[in-house]
């Protein structure tokens, strides 16, 4: 597995990892019902980078993408999105990807990371996350409406990247 | 002083508001060199919603918008920024368009509002939604970089709004 930046010609591949997620309305806050050309410019055309996590038959196993969090006097801290293929979870790319984009994160000039919205449902992530180094700074009362659980809690991470 | 839908014409007066405060850069994690159109989208057009607060010689005497925090299942959560002209502050201004937006926010079907990046040296305005009943659910640290105190911790603030 390796990790690229995105390629034009990844974004078939890539819609189709990205729109059960967003359908299945668990884990993301985003439309649940949203086209291919808004589900693009969200994760590739407006953050600052969008990398694909690929197999060892070049296959795309995951993505992730990085923007600033706020803009202005807050444009130091960047915030990610990852997600990973249902046929490919299960073997580290999720935290794979977490490092690189920390690794990335610095070398475009930001100094922390900043995750918004982490479902407290969404648990193996959750853990993820903490075991590498981020810290669950704040919880947000039924901030997410959970498709077969109602509102649940959300968490905010942050970690402070290393020069 | 009343509150009421922004119009076209209340612009100018509106952005002499803004530009001051965006320009500063102690407070808004907004780019310091903002331009009139891109805080006009920022501020009125982006939003779900935006008022005015109109003293009684009708002079806008401040202005706040309501937008949803997040999308998809994340969007009964609203998001406010609020903003007092320098000549009408110690009025209460803020705390009336404050409790103002949460009435709104109800009547727009939000349940809950959560402020993201509320700067640590902004004590008065960390004190006022304290007062009207928001918590500190989170803290960042160093979030926000101070144009005279550096990096400062921001705060994450939420409020569940009543039905």
């Amino acid at each position: 597995m390796h990790i690229r930046a995105f390629h034009d010609d990844d974004w078939p591949a890539l819609w189709a990892i990205l729109a059960p997620v967003f359908a299945a309305g668990e884990t993301y806050a985003v439309d649940r019902d949203i086209d291919a050309r808004r589900a693009r410019r969200y994760w590739v055309d407006q953050p600052a980078a969008c990398l694909v996590a690929v197999d060892d038959r070049g296959q795309l196993a995951g993505s992730y993408f990085i923007k600033a969090n706020q803009a202005g006097p807050g444009d130091h801290v960047a915030n990610c999105g990852y997600i990973v293929a249902e046929i490919a979870r299960g073997q580290g790319i999720a935290g794979a990807m977490c490092e690189h984009s920390q690794q990335q994160a610095r070398s475009l000039g930001f100094t922390a990371m900043q995750y918004n919205c982490v479902v407290a449902t969404n648990t193996s992530a959750l853990a993820l996350w903490q075991r590498l180094g981020f810290a669950v700074v704040g919880t947000l009362p039924g901030a997410f409406r959970h498709p077969r659980l109602g509102p649940v809690d959300a968490h905010v991470l942050y970690k402070t990247l290393a020069g």
